[in-house]
């Protein structure tokens, strides 16, 4: 009952504009692009030499933000429901651990 | 107040469990996985010969399920709040919006 | 003199196919999705719980294959010089050296 | 007999310069960013609204180069012949075409 919120209000706010979603595979090439500028940071802050820089780090948030955002789009576009997404992830992994703990009995 | 219950209740399941979240740069790689099925699924539905599949469409909730799933991981492990980061986008496709029609008058 | 070759080869297979290469977009969601598939991997053997295992490390040569075999589809399709790429590219990380040691002095 | 030429040139530098090469999972990190920028100007070449822009096609092969020199410097510190790289992509494309072929009569 949350991801639904900021469906909801992305998809207002392309309404009143008159905006349209992009094509599919457009919204896949933006998804490439933030995440490359993601991994950018992320090397930055923790890769081969890693820099302490409070301020980078304060973008850490900015970037996956960005990564969401993309993701909304994708998913408004399609009548994707993202709270149900991240259900089925969860239960998908709680499952699997299950599974792990039955093995090992 | 939303993805906050996400990113709670996984790190109760983590805690419960004794696991330990990746590094950063070990997450960025399943990130990067995670967003290469996506990548081949889009593809497969919407790309160059696009096939009607209804079956596979269902998937696309699930990849980008696992694509979050995995940005929770990396906020989780560095206390980054992700309903400010998506807050941050959202304001700055709202001010980038405000400031086109500045131009235009 | 040498990517050329490659590139040759491919398109005159192509040709004699009677194949068309992708929209550059459909290109770039395979890109994507073939450095997932290789991220997965370099995951597997040097990530979090590095593993050895030989079988999969013979691998890696196959995905960065699929990676640059990719990268020559969306090249021949734009009629694009991949020697002339990877020579711009080296000069500039030979130029930015320079340039670094420039500095020192 | 061709990627070997750049990987030695390379190689060869880097031990003049007294480099070494960064970690796998940090040259993945990069590779995904050379990948986003790439994405970047596809989009904006391709995308959603393709733009004619003589200029930014140019800045292709430049973007192509910076891919195909990271995956030299993980080909080199993992001992990769990447003409073997290319000639098992090609196999296999070619192959695969074959049994296509087969199924089809």
């Amino acid at each position: 009952m949350s991801m639904k919120n900021y469906q909801k209000e992305l998809d207002n706010w392309f309404k009143e504009k008159g905006w349209k979603y992009w094509q599919s595979l457009s919204i896949l090439a933006r998804l490439y692009e933030e995440c490359g500028e993601f991994a950018r940071l992320v090397n930055h802050l923790y890769g081969e030499k890693p820099k302490k820089d409070d301020e980078k780090e304060q973008e850490l948030e900015e970037e996956i933000g960005d990564i969401i955002y993309t993701l909304i789009c994708f998913a408004n576009s399609h009548n994707l429901d993202l709270d149900r997404s991240i259900r089925k992830s969860f239960d998908k992994v709680k499952k699997r651990d299950k599974d792990r703990f039955k093995k090992i009995e």
